[in-house]
């Protein structure tokens, strides 16, 4: 009886307690959309710094704004957090030509340098062309059938998965290990398909992971239509050739910096819940979804709890990492810091799929904090927040898992996604102001209850 | 025992017959993600016959378009449902200017008639301006506020509501029915707040009701920009004129059309479904969301199915009503239609949300119906359409409330159907290809579940 009356009143305190959290919630919430500054913020970081890769004027340009920002908006401290990054440039545009097909002659077909590649130089590579759609089928088709040769990767993305992201997965591969796989059988270079869900004429740039001790070939991404194109004339015509010219390199390391604000606590200052983006964009982006929608997000969650008066217990930092696009060195050197100065993280959080209408969060945590954070899902319930069964945290973050940090990823609706993706049509037209701010707002309700109740 | 084995058995006969319809609503899914014609279609419909007001040489386009597309698909029987229609036409275009105010002079504002308005007159009119935020404050206000001015209402839809459409149905009331409200206290006609969530340069349109026996004014939407800018100069300038010249009228009822396309059931012909959208659009917008969307989904839900090889045991009718906008007159003739041919309709469904990623479906029916469909939410659930909660079905299938049919609305993501919403932004461009689809998909799958439990 003792018991049933003790965990009823438990109960009833729980109920009490998150019939504040209710108000709470739908304050930050209203503050996103009333007053919100996310979308504020992104048009300057897409319209005034635009591509900012890592070692560029743009990157610069993209730490100075966001110190400046967080500096301006008043948070206890901000600093810049050095760290060397790769520094990798496209050089002039590619290019790119199907030459002396049977059926259309020669023609130009839209490619871009994969980041990271070797370029092949001012006077280009031309060679036949070998179609496939697996490293298996590379396998099989072994020295004798690549040697010599492009080997043009044309597996797509799956058009029927809903979250776009498991379709990303599942082709994603072909763009970051191609070249390598298809260098053990002496190909020349890589041809990869976009990692794109439409027949769209630009093609989607991204990383290239070379293995270690085998050569580095040039690698390109090819539009979806042109590689269905390409595939097409393949099929009648097996000796078509294909000129390519890129002019990328790798340059020496740079110095640059992850960018962190941060309003300290007031009661456990020692712990401290992250939530984040990467600043660096592809070079080729505005970078308005990817990320820097996460971006403005993490310093609009510190903003509102200034502009709402909410005075954490913990400490809450917003981190702007560098590199996550082609080398994920911010998001090491943030961890390797933290492991050097005993920090103690008791989560973070990274936005980093889009700054479209909220539905959830990932999580790769135990099961005890999973379940933490799936008894406040009833308080994001009124906003249309209702995902919180996803496995995952971010890229960014990922490092922090070695000292036992739980993640979080935000996870918005994804269905566009992939359409802007490492292209220039990443833009912040492509972004839509209550969409943005309704995912600062869920953030910071998530940010909010970790703070009040923590996580163990 | 036998009570429990028998439930038993039904459970499992249950789980089976579900578990055929997981691949059943899978492969809805993937056609219409990968062999999807809605976006297509739409393209169409929005940039080859482009507006489509009632009455409009545009509307007759749509019908011809449609009663062809569903022809070509080889529909069952595809006919047109004469219906007469309110012919209003905008005439050249409106002009608007605040008069010598006294901080910023003459400045010109963007208006733009409401459907269904008197025009000013080529003189235009010209007077003082009183402002209010809603019925109650005009009534304090009197003839002795009000005659002789120009009411302004310019209540903002709330924008802390998630669900857009709570928001709009909380100010849209100032445009129906603002105009007959100021003409009772003697005002000249009535400026109305946009319904847009944002500070935008263009007005939304929309229809006004002006009540019987009342003296009709002529009624326009000014954008919300310059409604938050008159406002402002108003405070300083209780005096300010402001002058505005509109040619539009109201010209005879015109000929048009219901259209309609049929599969017809191979068991029980006589039970009929309905999916439908509106044809018809503002003359301002080409309609992609409003209801472009919705016409070209209905289309597809019974092109799936003839793709899929799908042979309904009821009959699945797509009807695109014609007048939606500015009467309804398309779906009272429908449910006229039915009543008199004594058709039996066992659902209805519409589309007129916006194409956007879908989240359920509304229901207007009773507990048991609502509970059949609620019991196939599971069937949803990996296509992340989960809301099946909400009240309601749609306007052109509402008069068939009358007949005890049980309505249904498709639930799109709601953020940014009132960006576009009755102006010039609601274009092809604002559509995303797979949310448009997986809207379809949706519908789709609802339909063939209708079809092969009925809703008893």
């Amino acid at each position: 009886m003792f018991r049933v009356l003790f965990t009823s009143l438990v109960v009833m305190c729980v109920s009490v307690a998150y019939a504040q959290d209710d108000t709470t919630v739908k304050t930050i919430f209203d503050e996103a959309l009333r007053n919100g500054k996310s979308y504020e913020m992104l048009e300057h970081l897409t319209k005034k710094v635009g591509p900012r890769l890592s070692g560029s004027p743009g990157a610069a340009a993209a730490v100075e704004w966001s110190r400046h920002v967080m500096e301006d908006f008043g948070f206890d401290s901000v600093w810049l957090q050095p760290v060397m990054v790769p520094h990798w440039v496209r050089g002039q545009q590619e290019m790119a030509r199907i030459i002396n097909s049977k059926k259309m002659g020669t023609v130009s077909v839209n490619v871009c340098a994969l980041g990271g590649s070797v370029g092949t130089g001012p006077g280009g590579l031309v060679s036949q062309i070998v179609e496939v759609k697996s490293f298996d089928e590379l396998k099989q088709l072994g020295v004798k059938g690549v040697k010599g040769k492009w080997v043009f990767f044309n597996r797509p993305m799956d058009p029927t998965k809903i979250n776009t992201f498991a379709a990303y997965s599942g082709a994603v591969d072909q763009r970051g290990s191609g070249a390598s796989e298809a260098a053990k059988y002496g190909a020349i270079g890589a041809i990869v398909r976009s990692m794109g869900l439409n027949s769209e004429e630009y093609p989607h740039t991204g990383g290239v992971r070379y293995a270690p001790n085998i050569p580095q070939l040039p690698a390109v991404a090819i539009s979806t239509r042109h590689a269905d194109l390409l595939s097409k004339l393949l099929k009648d015509d097996k000796d078509l050739q294909l000129y390519v010219e890129t002019h990328c390199e790798t340059l020496p390391d740079a110095p640059s910096y992850n960018v962190i604000g941060e309003l300290r606590g007031s009661e456990y200052n020692d712990e401290i819940i992250v939530v984040s983006g990467h600043l660096d964009s592809w070079d080729l982006a505005e970078g308005a979804h990817d990320d820097g929608a996460g971006c403005v997000q993490s310093i609009e969650v510190l903003r509102l709890f200034k502009l709402m008066g909410y005075k954490p217990k913990r400490t809450i930092r917003a981190v702007m990492y560098m590199n996550e696009e082609n080398g994920l060195r911010g998001g090491l050197k943030y961890a390797e810091m933290a492991l050097k100065n005993k920090e103690k993280h008791i989560a973070a959080i990274e936005s980093d799929r889009g700054g479209f209408t909220p539905r959830g969060f990932s999580m790769a945590a135990d099961d005890a904090v999973k379940q933490k954070v799936q008894s406040w899902q009833s308080l994001f319930k009124p906003f249309d927040v209702w995902d919180f069964t996803q496995e995952g945290g971010g890229a960014d973050i990922g490092p922090l898992a070695n000292q036992g940090v739980p993640l979080f990823g935000f996870v918005p609706d994804s269905q566009r996604y992939f359409d802007y993706h490492h292209t220039p049509e990443d833009t912040f037209d492509k972004v839509n102001k209550r969409e943005l701010e309704l995912g600062s707002g869920a953030m910071a309700a998530l940010v909010y209850l970790m703070d009040k109740y923590g996580l163990k």
